[in-house]
């Protein structure tokens, strides 16, 4: 989606790409083949003037190194560092003064603050690996002491433990944002999660204006706090009393503002390209009253999502993003965007043609 | 452009292309190298379910040839013929009843139509090679039989002439179309010519009510008497007293319409690659209140349009399409899109954006 972007602006997007059938190399005349490794990256940051990226799946140590030889890393080595550990994240942002839920750092196999945190705010409690964890691996929700005990000595590794906050919703507020901390802030978004993965993400969020305010404020501050570059997603807890709370950040294009593409009068993707080339960023206003984006999640009904293009092409107006990836139960492999007139009928639309695409005939509901 | 879309669709657009500088071999991974001729189209047909165009630059009976063996090419050669030929379209679209004006065949170096034409319908008269025009080229409007006859001797090839219609507006219909005739059509545009060369498309049309009815009407005969399949563009004078003439027809995605990737809710790239794969069609309704077009133009002062991008994107809500072809004067090298409340303030920042793309500080006014 990032190359589509970067066609128009006639910049050449050369991509790293580990495996021949990614599905950027499908589409793209401009791959390195290689692994995220010193070689791999040497190689791309030679054909490039900015290096970024779109998981956080790349040692920030070797980013950093590519930054030092001179080829600028954005977003860079400081805000990455926020984004793929959870513990460096939260402690950053509670002494920047920013809501997080209470947590604590739980050393290898022992169980003290696990029960020193449920003493004080209550069970259940989440313990989250602080690196590597992905659409809800990772993230264990646990009721007792029992549980915790059995998570902990499985793992073996540190984690943190948080009050597992009580959650009214969730939203999301995704940040454009240039290197000397011009910004643009896409409308606050609800995502509606299953089983730890975004489902649905619809805009307007439908929050309260005072909360919505709150979140916006939250976010920005969180931008600033990571002096994020490029697009940052701040995932945000809403508790039933109106309280906003730090969930997770992305420093990357995010699921959560993959309905820009139609949605917005400028997609995420050409805003996170705008803003690590240090360009002018564009308008992140919606395009119509309502858009839904819902992920197409493979199941293991899931066997050629392009069989169901003419029957979802046809059930209304349905913007179709298939990703070209092996279908493999769970894994995200395209997203459908339905812009309308109403929430309630870009959710039904969006909902009917994601399940088609994942199941074609398989689900008749 | 239609890249970009199919890659969404998860359709692969497999390209056959003469230069390996082509736009499309700088951005895509599905490249078949070649010219035009038997040998490339035998090869790329190998790699298709379908075969369509996006130029009259093919020789219509080798397509023909593709899909006698068995590669569907859509639009197929009978309405391709009235696209490449306009002697063919004047004569079919006269036989079908539709208006187009006054014309006659003029053979070789002769006069005498000319002059006959010019008796009855007044100088000045169009003199129009039937093929290979493009952007002005190939077409004269003389003022009086000296004029005329330099061109006709000149050319000393057959050409049309016809009455030079007295405009007051060029408008254009595009329209997408399945094999089986289902169709959508998108607003009425007013395009904006100079020297020959569209400038600016500007959405809505502006006309009135019953003179825009009146070009939906004629597009939409004009589609079915070629038997259009994918896009159609129909090109349409308007005179002062509000008769709708065609004066041109493309079969294939048009600049008249490339406003529609952020103007219209579906693009013509995708609602082309959607008809020849007989998918059905995507909504065309508008955007914004207002959505205007202005082409990029290469001038000898052109240098490096993405240089200029920066003050373009701080301009306002400009969406740029850069094509990455060499800036020969007169080329269109790009285009820009604006989406706003009003046609005024859109054909402001549009015109001020594509002059800046094309001559970077070579123009202040």
């Amino acid at each position: 989606m990032t190359h589509q972007a970067a066609i128009g602006l006639d910049v050449e997007l050369v991509v790293l790409a580990a495996d021949p059938g990614d599905p950027v190399a499908q589409v793209s005349a401009s791959i390195v083949h290689g692994e995220p490794d010193a070689d791999g990256l040497a190689r791309l940051a030679r054909r490039c003037e900015v290096v970024t990226f779109d998981h956080e799946g790349v040692d920030p140590a070797l980013l950093a190194e590519i930054d030092r030889q001179g080829t600028p890393v954005r977003p860079g080595p400081f805000t990455l560092q926020f984004a793929v550990d959870k513990l460096a994240q939260r402690r950053h942002l509670q002494r920047a003064g920013l809501p997080v839920p209470p947590f604590a750092e739980v050393a290898p196999g022992e169980m003290a603050r696990v029960q020193d945190l449920a003493a004080r705010h209550g069970w259940p409690v989440a313990l989250k690996a602080p690196t590597g964890g992905y659409d809800g691996r990772g993230v264990w929700i646990v009721d007792d002491a029992e549980s915790a005990r059995e998570v902990v000595e499985s793992v073996r590794a540190p984690l943190v433990v948080e009050q597992a906050v009580p959650i009214e919703r969730e939203v999301a507020v995704v940040i454009a944002r240039r290197p000397a901390g011009e910004q643009v802030v896409y409308p606050v978004v609800e995502t509606v999660q299953l089983d730890g993965i975004c489902h649905r993400v619809v805009a307007p969020s439908g929050l309260a204006p005072p909360v919505e305010r709150r979140a916006l404020e939250v976010a920005a501050a969180v931008a600033d706090a990571v002096d994020a570059v490029g697009i940052l997603a701040v995932e945000l807890f809403v508790t039933a009393g109106g309280e906003v709370i730090v969930n997770e950040i992305a420093a990357r294009p995010h699921n959560s503002a993959h309905f820009s593409i139609e949605g917005a009068r400028t997609s995420q993707f050409e805003n996170h390209l705008r803003a690590v080339l240090d360009w002018p960023l564009g308008s992140t206003e919606l395009t119509a009253p309502a858009v839904v984006m819902a992920n197409v999640i493979a199941t293991d009904d899931t066997t050629d999502p392009v069989a169901a293009l003419p029957a979802v092409l046809s059930s209304g107006p349905v913007h179709v993003h298939l990703y070209g990836k092996a279908a493999r139960p769970g894994r995200k492999i395209g997203h459908v965007t339905v812009t309308s007139g109403t929430v309630v009928e870009a959710s039904r639309l969006a909902d009917a043609a994601a399940r088609l695409l994942s199941a074609p005939g398989g689900i008749t509901s």
